[in-house]
């Protein structure tokens, strides 16, 4: 850690710093600058990266040098982990195909749906149960009921799957059902629930708030491990941008910069990224080719008749032809597509 | 509505079109341009706003008329709100002004921040004991004890106070003791957490997230009101911005347009926007002169050894110099600060 | 500035990068900390703010100390400077009030608008002449027809006249009419355009561009500055955001932050920051309380019939009310409206 | 054309603006909803989407039905424009691979990496000789002589040029030298420049600015087409994002939307979208397979001795892999890189 002083800044004053860094401590490490003195931190400054030092009289700045998460860091665990969700291994050259409905709307379409992408290759089985929706007045999916509908299409076609958990107080029993956790993108820094599922050893798929930067991810993550999970599988899935053609700003290259900070897998969400089928193909292969772990898509029978976020779920048709040009993508980076680990019934 | 057609948009996709608007209740009314068909919803286009007309075959794209609030909508409710926090109203010229630290530390030091924070003429008294830290390794509040500290301080001086809520599972222990529940900006799109705070009748200070838009603002605070609960402040805090000179951007204007959208009190939060206390009096008081209900600021007697957010802390008297400004400005526009209800024990 | 190694870095990466900072000129002090390396730089950093020494092996990053604008910086000029555009005084307290159409369109709407806002009390008039349109199918402007028209107007009714020039071509005609040049916000980093502004000796009215940070928008006025025109007036009009309620985010917290780092006067133009009457005049308001030295609003008569940006125009009796209040205002702040200079013929 | 009146819009406001559309020549189609009455406007609406129609008393809101420019479009050009280049053809299946350090800084420099692009098999050539430079004070290119070098390289290894273009005075003597003018971010909606650009027959690489939305873009390029140069080049290079681990935010799935607007080919450039050489590669390779018509990348054999942007830099032997890996992305679908056209002296 670094810290800048102001240009006027008084002797005593940079004494104060000192004594302060030193009661941490840590080392001060004083430089007299022709402009500027700065003083370096030397020691563990994780510990007091959340010191307000910056509130000192006569600092202009705090910078810090190592991130701010430990657990979540490549320096931690210079390997890249390899998440396994019942048999499908996430990360290291493996990839995951997960695809299904938005929700789960009952039990005849699930199956359907699990059926085609199952024959797709898909590995895991997504729908929601419960769905976070910002109108009070759209269908907020089937709760339980849409869990035991979900389980059982994947028992059926052989994937496991993965739904949405929003409510710390159903961690449990989401967690009873399915083989995955999935904390969405508004959910992203709510600390009660990733504490929550922390505390469960289900894999989490943790989804990148709209506003969130790198850091912000990877420290949510950071919450989940330091609980005591180490399955985190991270995922891109568009942040907020100014521009209205697409539903969120796809932020493929943060998928390279996340290869570079940690070893957690990442994968790829064109669906909500995006909002149109038109393009979510392309964007998939996009997010193959920048170094992603996999991707999500949303696949739905009757997209006009979806009862949530139909405009941006792709045919099943078109999610065959997208999976297949995934494959040969993969294959020519070394990767491949992780198989589905149950027999298909 | 408004269901803009493809240019090449067949006439069985036009049917289509018609028969699904009217199996949902609706009248459409088609018009044929010269380059593009479009077809006008007729009826109450809210109930259908969750409908994925645009995944119908031949549909470019579906222009909402209404805005997808109800409760929350001038139309619905055109005076102002008055909410009363204990006795402190907010709304209709009636300014709040809520100060306090970040987070609370121990009763003596929140009991002098209250008495010099009343002294300046505050009238709802804030403090943190369920923070929501970005990092797992941060001091994350003292929880129940930190409740008591507050309304133990809140009583002696004589302020109502506000304090957040992170978790519905502590809802009632927070609403036991607080005379007002913050949702942060975090939790602005935790709907479990809405929809609790939305069942309890206590006021509610709703912060705008990060990259919320000011309809899924409004959106949230109607998951609120439509449980019960109409006692509704919002609160604009700055949203995400790409200039890292403030913590955030605080967006001004949102509070200005929200007045003209909805009869909810709206006030601002230069702390948590700008981060930098060299201006958040500046800010403060332009969020009175942009027509905001109140501010809400950080303060704190030792901004260094604060153990969260030091960094944006007012000192008490730079509070004092600030609240009178406020009230002079206010007195200008016909308004005023509304007086704390209690006696100052 | 002080440059971070990476935790990797070689001893013979860190000398070669002092050997770097040395040829350079300067000092490099060498600290060893725990988990990294840093190396502060001592001596005028501004000299090699450009050097590319984060492309050395071995460099993390480098942060720089000082800002890298000089002449515009409070450091190089404590005093806030006030710029005199033929008579009217824009900084250390006296206001502009900068007002008319958004362009040209004949004499007599020209000089019937002149009287009205010259009668509001507005000091400066504008009007554009050369029009930057985002469509090459929208009206372009009167050229030099318009910049003559502008200039009678202004003298007939006694104002001195803003209008913006878009072609270093130019520039000595555009400063032959008019007593105040504007570089709009898509002009900002036109740095050809900049420079031929910079030697003139006109006052120049520095728009900041939507993706501007206030750092580019501090160096664009370097520009100016470093060419020896010192006449810089800057101009907050809203950064690019999500949100589509406002044409464009204004920033005004920026004004603030920009008074902290430079004595250049900074104006706020809410019209194009928002493009809806119906919010303009609250945030000219909000504005003037954050502490910018003025307003720049388009004013039009009939705004259904304007050849450019009709719908963000006041009306000449909303911009009376506004402009009363803004005298208000400032009076409070102890700021007053600068006169228009010449007699009212 | 759909203009939405408010709630309260009066019979004689409705009737005003029917004849203000009538009196423009078009027809208006009344349709009155439950809640809003909406008027169609039938006939060529890009003549009026300029016309203040959302000034007019009443009116809600006017939504546009066509795209706002017409030669740029699809639907003028339904196939896909191949653009030539001095030989090398952009677009429909053919790739362009533009590579060059970010300035021309002397002639031995400039032949070394034009000889090691050319071998990795770049097909066309880059060098900056008229630099915009957000500093004042930092290298701003070498003019006319960088022009003259950056030629001569380009003839004597076999490669078209392509350099920037930032003063509208400059562009006959640029098109002299160059095979390809590139218009920069800063300049996308430098109008003045974009029109001179548009009246030579020189094919153009227009840069999408930082805050440019993809109407923006097509837009500039509009402006270039409709001054009678079809030879228009788009390019994605990221634009102003939040996060500060890349320079800017690269906006892929901007290149997929583009093809389903536009005919125009589109290349992207990850160099100054990321500013990290680390993750160029991989950037480069997720354009190519998200659609784009090719990269541009910069390329410096000696970054930390570079004159500008030497940080951002590849060096030849990363980008001889990246190269190859282009090439065998390309294959797998369908397309490939260009060769450059000329024997390789």
């Amino acid at each position: 850690m670094i810290i800048i002083l102001k240009s006027g800044a008084t002797d005593d004053q940079i004494e104060h710093v000192i004594e302060r860094v030193e009661a941490l401590g840590l080392r001060a490490h004083l430089s007299r600058g022709t402009f500027r003195t700065v003083i370096g931190v030397i020691g563990d400054e994780v510990k007091v990266q959340a010191e307000p030092l910056r509130a000192i009289a006569g600092v202009a700045e705090v910078v810090p040098v190592l991130p701010p998460y430990k657990l979540a860091s490549l320096e931690a665990h210079p390997a890249p982990s390899v998440v396994d969700v019942s048999g499908v291994h996430i990360g290291g050259g493996q990839l995951a195909l997960i695809a299904g409905p938005c929700a789960v709307e009952d039990s005849d379409r699930m199956l359907a749906i699990a059926r085609r992408v199952r024959a797709s290759g898909a590995n895991i089985l997504r729908g929601g149960a419960f769905k976070p929706r910002t109108s009070p007045y759209a269908f907020q999916g089937l709760g339980e009921e849409g869990l035991r509908i979900l389980r059982d299409a994947g028992q059926a076609v052989g994937m496991p799957v993965v739904t949405e958990v929003t409510d710390p107080r159903d961690v449990d029993r989401v967690a009873f059902h399915a083989d995955m956790l999935q904390v969405g993108a508004r959910n992203m820094q709510n600390f009660v629930l990733l504490t929550e599922v922390g505390r469960t050893q289900k894999p989490v798929l943790l989804k990148r708030g709209m506003s969130a930067t790198v850091t912000d991810l990877l420290m949510s993550a950071e919450y989940i491990l330091s609980q005591g999970n180490p399955r985190v599988v991270l995922c891109e899935r568009g942040v907020r941008g100014f521009d209205t053609v697409t539903r969120n700003l796809l932020d493929l290259a943060s998928v390279a910069v996340v290869k570079r900070l940690s070893h957690l897998p990442i994968i790829v969400d064109p669906s909500h990224a995006t909002g149109r089928p038109d393009i979510i193909p392309d964007c998939a292969l996009a997010g193959i080719a920048v170094g992603a772990d996999g991707v999500h898509v949303e696949v739905h029978d009757c997209p006009e008749c979806a009862k949530s976020d139909g405009p941006q779920a792709l045919l099943p048709d078109a999610f065959d032809t997208l999976a297949d040009r995934i494959r040969q993508l993969a294959a020519l980076f070394g990767r491949s597509v992780a198989k589905a680990p149950w027999a298909n019934v």
